[in-house]
């Protein structure tokens, strides 16, 4: 026994990492870029990669076909993803069965930032990055964004670029590591790694990588369109200084909640062949709800100089309208509240997570009867109700300017009660961070929300 | 603001919730039936209730049925729980793709345990239940049991005693309420919500319950076959009281490892028709694996006095030969550590959970060339090494005399490295005792030993 009663334990916290990341957070230039030249700087690169997209027949994908026997579109490598169909049967109105086209990419993936101390203050290493679905095509990613097909080279391309920071341990130390759920309504169960790794010693430059502080990035996400949905999902896991002071609902209160939510939904997620889904018709250019609704799927042919190969084409969604994605706040006791919301999203590996109070996208709802919850206490807020209001893309890689405007609105007992409604309850932003730590508590909506409290682009 | 300003908060954690666990686990003797009186009191309930199990032909099952054009094994009312086939494909050996049986059961049931303070001390309302799958049919199990078949009353019978605590929000504080798996090897993700209750007000007694202290339910652990699984779950999600002194790796380091064990494995598990799975034969008396590894599917006719109906037929699992299921356990700088594994089961609803060092039934490795890990260290352990040893059950509701010798064995750097092999990390209960807060971190083996742990019938 005497040789192990000499190993040196960890701390099983680092109690000061959270100040750290604070401390990024509280500077407001850092040691390479400023902010002012960041606009400029990713013009340049937008400038520097020729890069087009043009909407394509869905017959001239190339290497892409709808499979025989289920109208499945599939890649002929059998890899990078599949668009497929579902039948979603849950026991609660408005919507108990529904039929929509998916998409299913069963690998995970690796959303990556590196970090590191310039003058004492933690940078992220933050890429310009090309994606074809993006309106405006260029925006700040994550070090890394690597599908397993990029890096086992599945398209044959480059190697990804700082990935063995996120896959050989020697290189750095972890800081947060966890899987998260991708968009519920058009992913299967698609999951992908959330990491910030600290880097040991030198980092090679490179001109489509910046350093920038926390609080340098907190500046970008107050702008449209500059900071990307995988970024912003890593920025969501990083550690929130402080343990808050207290909340209307104890830790034990709010998990039982949510397991209560989980355990009341019955969902019934099932893959059917996307040509056996009613209410869906195809196109030459497009699969379409046969209302109008929802979203498309369409295809797009890409020439690109940045990306790991330089040209090729691929299915996209394309949703309708512009959404609405924002948390109601509330200062409870003197302390932030955010109302979340336990959501049933059919491609959700485990029924429920949850999202922001209101996630909508408003010309979908039209055609109902009933507005849904809280949506109208978002779109009637005058300016002095609301604490933060920028447009966010999603992830530019699969989904076709798909948009949504992102608020954090302050409400009132009358628009939002403490007691709120089934489905719905007061948390406070530590305590979502403290859920971000695990998989699957929050979705990517409620995690770009998030993000914005994590890096100080708001503060409630 | 000022209404809102007014409310008090609470605090996030309930720091002396742990402490008073840990009385009650201090405090040998309870205020109601004395430990030595325990066996004589189930005996007499035992005794009370007139209950006979016999295996019955597959065809004689009433209400059970073959289902025509899968043969999956179905009730008539379409409840309960169903019989079908599943295929899980993994990327990795010895078993790349395996075919078997697994018992469906979607819907989440409550397994609670109601405590209250008496003389100062926390006690907890155990349950004399039978069922027909444990060898001495009668065990000590929690409070309430619960399918939602059993309280929407799908087989007609009488209430679910004590449910209201766990339903009604009035009745009682919750203390613990998380989801966990069951049986991977068995079930098709199923879980169950773990609750623990702290009743507000007198709780009217009953003969077949009675309270104890958590140090007369440790006593009771380490007597065989007495503590059920569904109580022993439930306890594994008691508060640890402490942090612990530090750990071999950090949490972040435990939860990175635990994110990259589930990201590294794909496992794809396709329920099929239970007549198309390949190796397995249906017999008049059950269906088997045809080199009688294992387990077999087998009918019982049921008669009982104190079961929520008197009489029923239904399948059950029976698994061949003893399991054998342990932690090995190492002090690391003077901490006690457990090695955990990181295991794929067919039936978890995400890839990997943590299970113990060695969850085997050794019978069906013998036809292999390589003996499963660590699996020699615990049998061949002399007594100086061995910790704990107890025979329990498994689930006496679905699984007919399913038996495992549950150990932790001290290890030396021989045995088990500190650096473990791909797949193993040591973790400090405490650590375990922090994640199993959360859903799916901690497999049903793992929780019949952390229970070990948390009531102090193992003291590492």
């Amino acid at each position: 026994m005497t040789s192990t009663a000499a190993v040196s334990l960890s701390p099983r916290l680092d109690e000061r990492l959270p100040h750290r990341f604070a401390r990024s957070a509280a500077t407001a230039e850092g040691a390479h870029l400023r902010t002012e030249d960041v606009a400029r700087w990713l013009d340049g690169r937008r400038a520097a990669h020729r890069f087009q997209v043009d909407r394509i027949p869905l017959a001239d994908l190339d290497g892409w076909s709808f499979q025989e026997g289920t109208g499945n579109l599939v890649h002929r490598s059998g890899r990078f993803f599949t668009v497929e169909g579902l039948r979603v049967t849950t026991g609660s109105s408005p919507y108990r069965q529904w039929h929509q086209p998916i998409i299913r990419q069963p690998e995970i993936g690796i959303l990556g930032i590196v970090v590191k101390e310039f003058d004492g203050v933690l940078h992220l290493l933050m890429q310009a990055k090309m994606e074809p679905g993006n309106r405006n095509l260029l925006q700040l990613s994550p070090t890394v964004q690597a599908t397993r097909s990029n890096y086992t080279k599945a398209h044959r391309g480059a190697d990804v670029r700082y990935l063995e920071y996120f896959t050989d341990r020697s290189r750095g130390r972890v800081l947060a590591d966890v899987l998260q759920s991708e968009h519920g309504s058009w992913f299967y169960r698609k999951s992908n790694r959330n990491m910030i790794v600290e880097a040991v010693g030198d980092v090679p430059p490179h001109e489509d990588f910046c350093w920038l502080t926390l609080a340098q990035v907190a500046e970008l996400l107050r702008r449209d369109n500059v900071v990307n949905m995988d970024a912003r999902t890593v920025l969501a896991c990083a550690p929130a200084a402080g343990a808050g002071a207290g909340a209307l609902h104890s830790d034990t209160e709010l998990l039982s909640w949510f397991t209560s939510e989980r355990a009341r939904h019955d969902v019934e997620a099932e893959r059917i062949p996307l040509d056996r889904i009613p209410g869906w018709e195809r196109g030459e250019w497009s699969i379409d709800h046969e209302a109008g609704r929802y979203f498309s799927v369409v295809a797009v042919s890409v020439r690109a100089g940045s990306r790991e190969v330089t040209g090729w084409t691929q299915p996209l969604f394309e949703p309708r309208g512009l959404g609405v994605t924002a948390f109601l706040t509330r200062r409870i006791g003197g302390v932030p509240h955010l109302l979340a919301h336990a959501r049933i999203e059919g491609g959700f590996a485990d029924t429920v997570e949850l999202g922001p109070t209101v996630q909508y996208t408003p010309s979908n709802h039209t055609h109902l009867p009933v507005r849904p919850p809280f949506l109208d206490a978002v779109l009637d807020a005058g300016p002095s109700r609301i604490r933060y209001e920028v447009l966010h893309s999603e992830e530019g890689g699969r989904f076709l300017n798909a948009e949504s405007r992102y608020l954090f609105v302050e409400a009132d007992e009358t628009q939002a009660p403490l007691q709120a409604p089934p489905g719905y309850l007061w948390a406070t932003p530590h305590q979502l961070s403290g859920l971000v730590r695990h998989n699957h508590y929050l979705n990517v909506q409620a995690r770009t929300l998030l993000s914005c409290l994590t890096s100080g682009a708001v503060r409630l």
